[in-house]
């Protein structure tokens, strides 16, 4: 600090890092009676000089040598929105190291490494806070840390992919399908040119990893998640589900059991009445289960400039009042439980599942007969009107072991009567 | 402390009360790895000793004499669950100026007096923290003021209610009137024998005022605040929204405009497709418009004996993280500024209208040119089949000056021609 000053270096200047600096310049004639100091961005960390020169007022703050800053001890505060493992990495321990806090919303890196991270943070006594890194805008790090820290959470389910969001909103309301709302998508610039972490659940799955562990005080990594992406889904399992009184929705679901903790990420039929089936468009929400709260949810923006930005600049203002109050490091890392993970075999799910047959007696006793010898109890069967020779049987099992299920789709599998397993969907 | 415990004291074992002893207990074996100490309760202020003594293991820990507890230095945290003005504020004082951290969920006297409560604290550097007192187990008071300080926030409109959220859902979903919901809420115990202050919206009015004085940092008391209530609302009112879409629940909403701030508690129409809209039963939602996080909402319990003891033992661990970094009193007062109030001739609705006219030709051409003639247009106007001799119109305005609408109000009320005045209710 000098001047009255608090000198920060924005690692990364991106949507994340402009909106960053968006923001902190919008929140400049409220920062001394907020704060007590005012916040200078004096350092940039880019890659192209020329290209950021635009996005500040002053370029002479830009830089693309680590070594200005990591060097420059007027610098108390870190920001890294540069985003991937390397070498966001190596400038976060350096940094923490150094005596520097640091405030990032790489949830790459914080799924698969936070421990180390964390552990770096409490021996330099230094603040690492990482809200913008799960849900964007929504305060849910924090909350979880703070003012649920009374309650054993049971459960934490989340739409935190706004992408698949978008376009599982698409197919619902507008009866697309998956490709056409997945163009659509990546027309708005919702979805990126590669758009497998998000389609496939990946960006879902580091998400919730980080949200189990947190949440369970327990140490999950993404490599913990299963992951099961949206491309499979259409426009009929769709209108399916809502004539049974559900939505389709990507779900991360992590759920701290007797037998361990597991973390999914699939797409689900969820009951259309439940706050998070109503979460649409590219909006995120994470819905909390405590043992005093009961239900909560947390609805916001999932990603965007500045709804990112507004969880970071809220955790660098918190980091100059646990300067101001020298209690940097105060919230630190909460994984003080070794829960195992639930082996999957004991994952119990509910099904949803669409099967075309042939359409004549003695075929719906076969499949229910295939059920019941492998312990999955049926809690509704839809039989549809033909198509062509075929029928189409709609089955929802009870909660079953998802062993069990898989044991049964195995020999159906190998069934003539049955043609095609056209969709299947757990149901939450 | 003593002895590596955190000794705290409960002033009333009423449902709150009585509610974070048990959460404290549940949380026990979790407290020296989360928090590094155990919090014991080492003394709670009851009137009735007799009738407190099987609410708790130990009643030698019972007291009704607060010199018991003010006089005990080794009492860290006082939790004040009482409710009400006095003795609540004295207590709260004296053991602020004692150097004791206080807890509590008094939003009546925070919504009075909070200001003078929060000077205490900070001439003392001591916690004041009070996220139960508005929505419950919802974290919003902190999020409001950690993850989302670098946002203005522009608009706070919240369902605070779930007495009355209760009673609008029954009358939506059952087609109840609001006397037999009221029936039902009180037989259910949501409601009060004396209901007045849940559905006049006070209770709303106090929260709202909290949070708007969170939000905008400036401080709004109680007596700033205007509040309507739900006890004219019909559940033909309700069914008239739901065909133009919408729902009808009692808002408490909150705005920073140019002309200063304006909070107002009323039944609302408001479509039926925002979040809020489907917030049913006894829920309780903070809807958060900020600049930079766009819209968010927070979801849950607002009242309960356990999700508000989550609440309140949220704060009562914040607390002992703050002693243990040495730095309680780090979240104090944030009111820095001092926006006038909006002056209500200035604030601005849009309003559904439900009148009874003779049906005769010109009744229209009058009814729609008084509006004319005050300033205020229509968006819709539906009028539907006759009743008696008489017509039903509906009107729902543009966004009006209330003062215009209520001028319009007066001189139709004097026209022969309008036989019924049936409703008027601001639409979101």
């Amino acid at each position: 600090m000098k001047d009255n000053k608090i000198q920060i270096a924005i690692l990364g200047l991106g949507t994340v890092g402009t909106g960053v600096y968006k923001v902190l310049k919008k929140q400049q004639p409220e920062m001394l009676p907020k704060l007590g100091v005012e916040v200078e961005v004096s350092r940039v960390l880019v890659r192209n000089l020329e290209r950021a020169a635009s996005r500040v007022d002053d370029p002479s703050i830009l830089t693309n040598k680590w070594e200005d800053i990591i060097s420059d001890d007027t610098i108390d505060i870190i920001v890294e929105v540069m985003g991937g493992m390397e070498p966001a990495r190596t400038y976060i321990l350096d940094a923490l190291h150094a005596g520097k806090n640091v405030v990032t919303a790489n949830k790459d890196l914080i799924a698969a490494d936070g421990h180390a991270l964390m552990d770096a943070a409490k021996d330099a006594n230094k603040d690492f806070l990482f809200e913008a890194a799960v849900a964007g805008g929504i305060p849910i790090i924090q909350p979880l840390k703070q003012a649920l820290q009374g309650n054993y959470i049971e459960e934490i389910v989340g739409i935190v992919n706004g992408t698949t969001n978008f376009i599982l909103t698409k197919m619902t309301e507008e009866g697309m399908e998956f490709k056409e709302a997945l163009q659509l998508a990546t027309d708005l610039g919702y979805a990126e040119a590669d758009p497998t972490s998000d389609v496939e659940g990946l960006d879902a799955g580091r998400k919730m990893a980080i949200l189990a562990s947190i949440g369970f005080h327990s140490r999950v990594t993404f490599k913990d998640v299963y992951t099961e992406g949206i491309t499979k889904i259409t426009a009929r399992d769709i209108r399916y589900a809502k004539e049974v009184g559900c939505r389709i929705k990507l779900l991360g679901r992590a759920r701290n059991t007797e037998e361990g903790i597991e973390v999914g990420v699939y797409p689900m039929l969820i009951d259309s009445r439940h706050p998070l089936a109503s979460v649409n468009d590219s909006f995120n929400a994470v819905f909390v289960k405590g043992d005093a709260v009961g239900d909560t949810m947390f609805y916001g923006r999932g990603a965007g400039e500045l709804p990112t930005a507004s969880a970071v600049v809220g955790d660098i203002f918190d980091v100059i009042k646990n300067m101001h109050f020298g209690c940097t490091g105060r919230i630190g890392c909460t994984c003080y439980k070794q829960i195992p993970m639930k082996n999957r075999e004991n994952i119990v799910s509910k099904y949803f599942m669409r099967i075309k047959v042939e359409d004549r007696p003695g075929v719906l006793a076969a499949v229910t007969s295939v059920f019941g010898n492998n312990g999955v109890s049926i809690e509704q069967f839809i039989q549809k009107r033909k198509n062509d020779d075929l029928a189409e049987i709609v089955v929802i099992t009870e909660e079953v072991k998802e062993k069990n299920f898989d044991d049964s789709v195995k020999i159906l599998k190998t069934m003539s009567m049955i043609k095609q397993i056209s969709a299947i969907i757990r149901v939450y």
